[in-house]
């Protein structure tokens, strides 16, 4: 079973610009969208190969990590937003929605958040997480799930309505609203544990 | 319900004297323990008051975070590090067993990994949390949990040695072992959600 996981990110830079000491501020909330990374693919003893992790950059640009191609690959966040800094390098690269590969498993293209959650959809079922879904232990997951989430806003109209369209479950995952990042931790234990099923 | 997590990390500095641009290597992981007091205390509109974390420095000190008296706390990484090391700035204050507050909600005490977990022992129930431990879906979880976990490495046999003594249960949050922070975000959600009992 694959994994997807598409953040959106309404702050982050869509240039190389900035300053990898300062990822709350001047790029915007990098920094969460990188733990949203490292939550996505990191075990252990290794990545999960059949998890990819889609970065929504100010509706732009998409910046997608592949568990099963990266490459010497660290948790922390400064190194995942430099990956991301550079991937925004090649950026004039990246013609019409055809991704450009910037590092092993790493690439960028030149999608907003509907092409890429479209794009996501086609392998897979679309699940939207938010503080104010259904409790997911009392639902049955899909295939191949496509997990959408926000960055620290909310979605904006735009992004809620599309996502009413495409989106088979809209689920919450605990009663309190966590961080996108500790979102997906729980979402993959789910998975993992088989406990996203009525009991 | 008070929850505390005390986290070993076996590489980290003792001394003030480590870049932030360099968490992973000059700094022995300190991101990943960054990022567990993250997990440990934020919450999508605030912090969890009823939480303490508790990092152990390379078995001499330790520098507690208090959920309930933090003020101004960012979640990234770089911050709670600089905290640490502004800590460590004045570790020549911290006088036997007696914490120094070096900024509201955190404090800098001269103790290794077992004076930490057996002072946080007496507000709470110590609970070793491992990837080989048993499934916490079967087991009922304790009032006021102490859980103890270890950094990128296993516990020493010192530190397995006393949580064999001390710790009441040795649970695993799933069939993937995971990274510490992540642990951490798992077993506040068994703990929100009441799911950490047998079904």
């Amino acid at each position: 079973m694959s994994r997807q996981f598409v953040v959106t990110g309404h702050d982050v830079p869509t240039t190389p610009e900035f300053s990898l000491d300062d990822l709350p501020g001047g790029a915007g909330r990098l920094d969460l969208l990188a733990r949203c990374v490292t939550s996505a693919l990191v075990l252990s003893h290794g990545l999960r190969e059949d998890v990819r992790v889609h970065l929504v950059l100010a509706d732009e640009y998409t910046v997608t990590f592949d568990g099963g191609a990266l490459r010497n690959f660290n948790p922390d966040e400064r190194s995942t937003a430099a990956r991301v800094r550079n991937a925004l390098e090649e950026r004039e690269e990246a013609i019409g929605h055809v991704p450009v590969e910037t590092s092993p498993g790493v690439s960028l293209s030149r999608m907003g958040f509907e092409a890429t959650v479209e794009s996501a959809a086609q392998g897979g079922t679309v699940v939207q997480l938010h503080e104010n879904g259904d409790p997911a232990v009392d639902v049955d997951p899909p295939t191949d799930p496509v997990f959408v989430l926000s960055d620290h806003h909310d979605f904006t109209d735009a992004e809620s309505a599309l996502l009413d369209d495409v989106a088979d479950q809209r689920l919450s995952l605990g009663p309190k609203a966590i961080h996108a990042d500790h979102a997906i931790v729980v979402a993959h234990n789910y998975l993992d544990t088989d406990r996203y099923t009525s009991y």
